[in-house]
């Protein structure tokens, strides 16, 4: 389900171009401004979108397909096509999640299109109901609003990342479980994700701030700059989170074989007290007709003394060898 | 085998040029379009190529060798020659393998040259059998369209290969056995291959949508930016994937591990166990005649009882300890 | 809590718009010179910064934002907005700080900020306070003094986490434990952090000694090329303080291992010796009714000198061996 | 011994100049060209390349030197000066050792100079001694073939490393032993040792082509670019053997903990099976007076067929388990 | 201790400058050419640096700190202010140490600035003290001739440690000890320490033979890119060392877990042989009334049989799989 939004900022010279039956339905004035909401994108809403609007068909396309796209800017000089992530972080299956804004950015209007629902374009679309003048800015403003909201969307995944990041640690620690392994690698398959859209994405805020396209006014260009600052700032936390991934990897993995030598050492340590021990045993268990020893009064007793002595030494030894 | 197609668009001067006997056999006229279709290449046909299409021998050489040559891109100002990569891959024996495409694209003509079979290519003659006005579009179009045909053609194999991945990923996790790891290692080197030959193919479709070249029209160029677009989005799986693999391998290589870890650590417990209670049965097999506990009633039965005891504490304490 | 401080070189026409209540307060009048200096910022506060400033109300935002922002360098044409970072290595807990210190750089002003202390921004006003004459150098003179304070801070913490480094290389060494390896993975993820901030640090430098800025002036550029010597200096030696961190984790690795082995090794052998000892002692345990050896005079004696022979023989073979 | 030859193509206003006594002795007239061959360089050839040919001192020095120098080229405006790389792989040794050719290309001459016999070389002299008309070409061609032939030879070396990588692979697999190990690191060393040598050859043979030199005509950049593509045709099979390697590596690594693993499970199993057995043998080696089992008649054949169902039920248990 | 050496070539304006009393004392005059000595440089000579020869505070400071700098050159349009650094290889130690050599090169003087002796610098003042004709050069050429000295000195050390890590590689193979690991680390350290300071060298050189710099004649230029291919020389050397020293890492870190395996290979052998054996005399040596086995008269002679038979055929079972 394709989810279609678009905006007209004010003396679009678009709204008599769009005077067709079907847009009418949609159409919605509130101070001077239009906005038209289709929840399900039909064939017959692509076709509008290359005809009324003069888009380019392969941009339509890309923007109606289900199909997942990288970040990417592309510049039709009437328009500009840009196509933005934002990420959602599933706590239970700890996997990234990446949702897809497509956005036509003209000279008085927005189109936004994106298959699953989104906070920020859903709360923008409330505040423009609320209060109209807010496109009143400029449709460069409006997508800078749109790409600014999706971008502080993601700081709390981050911070979610990074938490799950400190309680892996912490099982690493204390009980490393297959589970856990499984988990640490799958969080850092999701930050190595993660980092994937964000380096392009932020290749994009720094082409949009440069003042290379001439439909960014020169104001706004600085609060793309913004969002460019913003986007270095998480790449870095990303770059941070990934190191502390590779550390709980190393931790774990030291964890669970420390574990294993732990236990083989003192089992080990065990076996080899009492293998001399039986030795000693075995001797006095041989059926010699010549042992004098085991005519002696306190030959028993004395060889239960000998053994103690030699059991309780070793262990000594290695406790001092700080083996045990 | 060479295979190699000659397609003219309509306008073609070089259609007087191409006036000889042998031509003539292979001529088709259909809808006023042209083409030539040679099963197998001889030297003749290459002879061809270079006498009356007046292409570099060089180029020629490239196209009708079987040598394995990179995807690259060589402007002779009077016509482009273009050597892209398919891929397929075998999944039973989970080689990937790159299939080659020589074009030529001239201004009015193309000629593809490639020796395995190729779907592209042929459902691409299907289609202009069918309707020759998909030559109408341009020579440079007729190139995007078997380029693209291409690059549709990788998205199953990298869905494929995604799961293998996961096929693999279960193994390693259940029943890791050396042919898993092979399998693994087979998989992530066909990944890095596939990442080789993506690499300079983007660049390829980069600057064939730059206006760089003057046989590119203005409008065609955007269609190879959708191509672009297209292989960056490849290459974005291509890296997730690897991504999967090295974490398969990973699991691969802990969960061997783990099982043996697991092995030892039971048997040693056992013979840990084992070991003190033989030790008891030792004292009392030493023959030495003053041993009071030998002539105890309830002597045999309590030594009995102590080695219950002794060994059942034991288990209970490595049970405590997480160690069984 | 926001501290901000303001410096105004002589010819300050801004003094003429500083002319209300509040500012009045805080104004102190030092050889022609002034600063303001606000301990605790508030809103009012920022509204002066972008009203009576004219400074762009994003870079403001930045400015008493509590957030860490990556460095970076903005170009207002009027005035320059700069983020640098200063390094806090708190030796207890093994982590480094990063602290902000955030610029304006105008004609004839310099406006800084943080929200902790820092030791290079208020002995720098300690020196202003004796010395007003420090001032007249011109206000990109002035933030080069501060800049140049704030890197040469970062030494001393290179030089702790060298010889942290030392330390834990010693501990790896003679006694591994679970916490030097905590240790060393804390020291190796401040040190990672630690270059993520001085490579765009360094940037900023760069450009800021480039005469790229019209506001530095050509005699101060130099000066600045000599804090990115001093940042590129830094880099170096970070570098090689990640080299020997790689190399202590070596050694914790191999000397954790090596101290598993040696235990094992010398319990096995010991293991080894006993097995064929109490194997011999097996057999003359044996009831046969015909086992002439037992009846022997010197049999209990030869017995045991054929094993003292056998575990000297087994231990000397060890040793030539260097399995002991 | 540095060998050092000279080719003059016609219209060579050279061959006045080198009207001395001991070039005369050298000079072979043939189909109007000349070439000189000195077997064995001197301090007066090397004086007559620097005097009558007007050579650089430097670029002379570099030319009869013994010291390896990495490939390059240097324009003197006059004449280019070239270094260039071929490989011999010794299979015996595993090493791959490079020679070095020197060129200097002028306009209507050539001077080639390497110190281990060169088959591209010789086979050149071989092919111009039959026809003279080769050199008609130019010197740029001239020096094209001579290259071209060098890169031609690397070929069959990238085969062999393959053929040796894949019974490394094989005897990793099958019957991994320590000289294994030593061959496959050479052979990765040696793969490594390439790469460098590659990857500034494909440069030159870049920069040769796109005509950044005068004294390369523009009909033969197209022959220099195709140099080219051979070289990064073999830089991507290199790039392939060395991801081979690395695999070859980590196939020996686990097949040896593999091997190891599996002598210690079998072993220990047999221990564990042994050890409780040993335990009853021990109870009823016991001296108690009051042992009721001593007396019973089918004790003895009751306690043996009691000890067969433990060991027996254990090695099920262990098999059922895959631990045998 | 800083060693300043002074060298004015012929036609200097400077010498007027210089007619100070300090001065006068240290002039020597020799063919017509100067040159001031200073072994240990006081604040004063610090002084006549930065106002006689009126060269910039910062360089000053640099020339006379005793900080370590890295590789740079600084254009003062007057002059250059270049750091290079030479290395010195501590076999002992295993450490390498950069030296440190500033150089001002004006139009016709060169000041040298180095902490510890040099014999790069030491043997050119030899030179020219012995034949003052040196100078003649030009001041550029001069710098040159000091810098390629260093340069050369460079190759001795990469020898030795080519040597130190072939008896490393020894030394891993036949008796790797704890202390291999250390210099194996302690080399791997010291060549990336080497590859640091070569780096930015190489780029120096680079910069200075492009004609980048007005101070270096044409003529020069081309003696500076010698300098420059002896640095890619050295680099491609020392990249290769750093694959020499992986590849000794592995083998001692595969030597040692060989060895280990080895012993503890053999010793379960032993033990595994014995356990069965001695569960056999434990079966005899039990007390059962009726054991019919015992009574027979080679029942003794049997079971000895028996038992060197179970022995020997394990030994051969485990040899010829080849576990012994």
């Amino acid at each position: 389900m394709i989810k279609c939004t678009f905006y007209m900022t004010p003396g679009g010279e678009l709204i008599d171009q769009l005077d067709n039956e079907q847009v009418k339905d949609f159409l919605t004035k509130k101070d001077g401004l239009l906005w038209i909401d289709i929840e399900d994108v039909t064939d017959k809403d692509a076709e509008l979108l290359s005809d009324v609007f003069r888009l380019h068909p392969l941009a339509v396309e890309d923007c109606i397909s289900k199909d997942i796209h990288p970040p990417k800017i592309d510049d039709f000089e009437d328009y500009l096509f840009i196509i933005v992530h934002g990420i959602n972080y599933h706590i239970e299956s700890e996997v990234v999640e990446t949702t897809e804004l497509a956005l036509f950015l003209g000279k008085n209007y927005v189109i936004t299109s994106h298959d699953v629902p989104m906070r920020s374009v859903s709360s923008m679309l409330d505040r423009i109901r609320k209060d109209g003048r807010l496109m009143r800015s400029g449709a460069d403003f409006l997508v800078h609003d749109l790409i600014d909201a999706l971008v502080d969307n993601m700081m709390p995944t981050i911070d979610e990342m990074d938490e799950r990041n400190d309680q892996l640690e912490d099982e690493a620690l204390h009980e490393p479980k297959r589970e856990t392994l499984m988990s640490i690698m799958q969080l850092k398959r999701s930050i190595l994700a993660l980092t994937r859209v964000i380096l392009p994405q932020r290749e994009i805020a720094n082409r949009l701030s440069r003042g290379e396209y001439a439909l960014i006014s020169e104001r706004t260009q600085m609060y793309y700059r913004n969002i460019y600052d913003h986007l270095v700032r998480i790449e870095m936390l990303t770059l941070g989170l990934r190191d502390m991934t590779e550390s709980v990897l190393s931790t774990y993995l030291s964890s669970v074989s420390n574990r294993m030598n732990e236990v083989m050492k003192v089992l080990t340590l065990i076996a080899t007290i009492f293998i001399p021990l039986t030795f000693i045993a075995g001797i006095y268990g041989m059926n010699f007709s010549n042992m004098p020893e085991l005519g002696w009064r306190y030959g028993y007793l004395g060889i239960l003394i000998v053994m103690a002595v030699i059991g309780i030494s070793l262990a000594f030894y290695f406790r001092r060898k700080k083996w045990l």
